[in-house]
């Protein structure tokens, strides 16, 4: 595979110590990062090499969605502004007993193009029919952590969890490079004790990692200390849910307990403000969590719930949603942009992803700054968290591949997509 | 002047009744909007008219930002994650003693090329040099609100009242059709009450508007309690200020006694969602001050404090953030449109402005709808709500010329514009 090299590229490294590089070049070796580094001593590209003259353009590490359900592009704009119980019970559930394979194959693709778009590299996925959601992965060239779903209150439940653990034995038997398996238990109010214990042991056996949701609203906390003593996310704990690696979406109502227990456990957060403020959920406690050590990612949710897949605008919120409670300091834009990059990397427990360095997975978003929106410019991380949204997303390269070029996809039929997403939906909404 | 067809499109009215015609025509005459409808019964383009075939595309009257400090875009990125008062008192005012009238010209066309990128058409603004941001209006073709600023603080006081009132006389004399002259009296903290009842007293005599901020923060409105046992907004009532038709600013500390007086007064309120938060003002009563019939559009405030001049993003943020607090009902998608576009006019007090109607101005922007973010469409006014985003917009009309058409500029240089502003921030905050 020919190696690629970016030339006079503002890179944003999104390391520790904030470093940005002007006039810099990032060399790629396969899949991985070879080079980051001044233009002056990048090495020279061989023959067969690509070439991406840079000039203008800021690069960022590909943007992480910490946890989303991408098939619910299906369900953008059919039903807003209501409560996320009256959302799911009247909304969705009824007509997601209706999705077929083919039909999250094609609203999976149209997620991934829109992210794509959006100069995101890596989705955190829970959602039926996986290996549809994995199809699109294999073919579309974007990276995953995929989760075999698990819900133990239908009549079916055994069947699923026999489901999951074969999608997670084939998912490790294929070892593909760009998908990592996750068992993905719902929530613990549809997973009850038998089958979450079943679950992680099963996780144990298999060497895998935990998806789940917890703590999302008030309601749900306190059924759970209602039915348990305890919080959603103590009783994850007592049912040793967190001796796996586990990433948690929302938490949007942890104690100051459970954001201990979080630490202690080395849980990641996959925080989706977005989401959690259109269905009336509430503010999750992120500062608190940030210096608990926590590592917090951003999530979009679903577009059932959100309305969109764009991690720049999660990046945006989080850090304006933090602040009305009146510290206009709280969660800065580079701690903001870290939870998109770096955080969302150790929120889904993946290795070397969400920094421009030597050894990092090549999964690198191109953003055109020479926008009236990015100017006067110089102030390169306030622009990437509060100013540049999706449209300046240029160029996209996820394992060392390019898969959006001056926005037109590589692999990718958006308009065949577009399609047959609309045929999906004019079938299940008729 | 010849006249501008708009066909094949989904035209999304703004009235009352969310009205959206599909396959439908917008023919405008001269600088206002003839006929809405289905196209089989618009009237055939004579031989000179323009015509735009706008398949795919939705069409919604040009948004409007009802608030804004538009050669602010300077200050982008300059100073962010800091409150209100020490953002203004250590970053944002010390650069502006040194600000020229060249500075806020080219500061000004940077702010327009960005929003007419945005779909926005008609902005009110507030902001030091006036001539120079009418100028910007003047050469550009958009509409704007043009506040001759005054603050009373400064030993100068006077002569800039006196300014003020002769730039109002100058605006009246000249008639341009697409500025309005109002007065700007900055706030009650920087603006005593001798001088602004001589302000109250000038607007009447010329029969001008009124732009202000009014209980932007807390420790404004405790402050102004306790130099004069009122609110800010219960104290420029007794000042008079309401006889004149006025927009305030934010809001966000209003009671509920302040929300009857406005009400009552038939004062707009110009609603700045993202500014708000990131200075961490709070959370204005947004859904209290429309059951209050109290008309409230959406600003973005400055680009110092938001970071773009994107009324799209507010309206998105207008929906979300007032669901924070658990009600995910309050503050529907069709609500914060109506915000950005005919309750924008009204808090504006402009007239036949902000919907797609025959008499209105034809100040129109079309979305390329074509878009996997878009998909699976037909939910027009929750994709313009919640998915939308700049980017999507593709033409812009404003006063029936039409002023952007695939993205490009019809009356800007805007690498030029861009130039001029980096030379001004580099000497600036060098």
């Amino acid at each position: 595979m020919a190696n690629l090299h970016i030339r006079n590229v503002t890179a944003v490294i999104m390391d520790e110590h904030h470093t940005i590089l002007e006039q810099a070049a990032i060399v790629t070796d396969g899949a991985h990062i070879h080079f980051v580094g001044p233009l002056a001593q990048a090495p020279d590209p061989a023959a067969d090499d690509a070439v991406i003259d840079a000039d203008g353009m800021v690069a960022i590490p590909g943007l992480i969605n910490a946890h989303t359900h991408l098939a619910m592009t299906l369900f953008r704009g059919a039903a807003d502004d209501l409560p996320l119980m009256t959302w799911l019970q009247e909304k969705i559930w009824p007509v997601e007993a209706h999705i077929t394979r083919d039909d999250v194959y094609w609203a999976s693709l149209l997620g991934i193009a829109e992210m794509l778009r959006a100069g995101v590299t890596t989705f955190n996925d829970m959602y039926w029919h996986v290996e549809a959601v994995a199809d699109a992965v294999r073919e579309s060239g974007i990276r995953a952590g995929l989760s075999a779903v698990v819900i133990g209150v239908v009549p079916h439940a055994e069947a699923l969890l026999h489901e999951a653990e074969a999608r997670v034995q084939a998912f490790i038997a294929e070892g593909h490079p760009r998908i990592v398996p996750f068992f993905g238990p719902h929530a613990p109010y549809t997973v009850p004790e038998a089958m979450m214990r079943k679950i992680v042991a099963l996780a144990h056996t298999y060497g895998v990692r935990m998806h789940t949701h917890l703590s999302e609203t008030a309601g749900e906390v306190e059924s759970s200390r209602n039915l348990s003593g305890m919080t959603p996310i103590a009783l994850m704990d007592a049912y040793e849910l967190f001796t796996r690696p586990t990433t948690v979406a929302h938490g949007v109502h942890a104690t100051d307990h459970d954001i201990a227990v979080l630490a202690h456990r080395g849980v990641g957060v996959a925080h989706c403000p977005s989401s959690n403020m259109k269905l009336g959920s509430g503010i999750a406690p992120v500062p608190d969590m940030l210096r608990a050590g926590i590592a917090v990612g951003l999530g979009t949710d679903g577009a059932g719930s959100n309305n969109t897949l764009d991690v720049l605008r999660e990046v945006r919120q989080a850090a304006l949603l933090h602040k009305v409670g009146g510290d206009a300091t709280a969660v800065r834009a580079a701690t903001a942009l870290a939870m998109a990059t770096r955080q969302g990397a150790a929120a889904m427990h993946l290795e070397h992803l969400g920094m421009l360095a030597p050894g990092y997975l090549a999964d690198i978003a191109l953003l055109d700054f020479q926008q009236p929106h990015l100017t006067p410019g110089g102030r390169v991380v306030s622009h990437l968290a509060y100013a540049a949204y999706a449209g300046d997303v240029d160029t996209v390269i996820v394992h060392g591949k390019v898969l959006m070029r001056g926005r037109q996809f590589a692999t990718l039929d958006i308009e065949r997509i577009r399609a047959r997403v609309r045929e999906s939906a004019d079938r299940l909404f008729s």
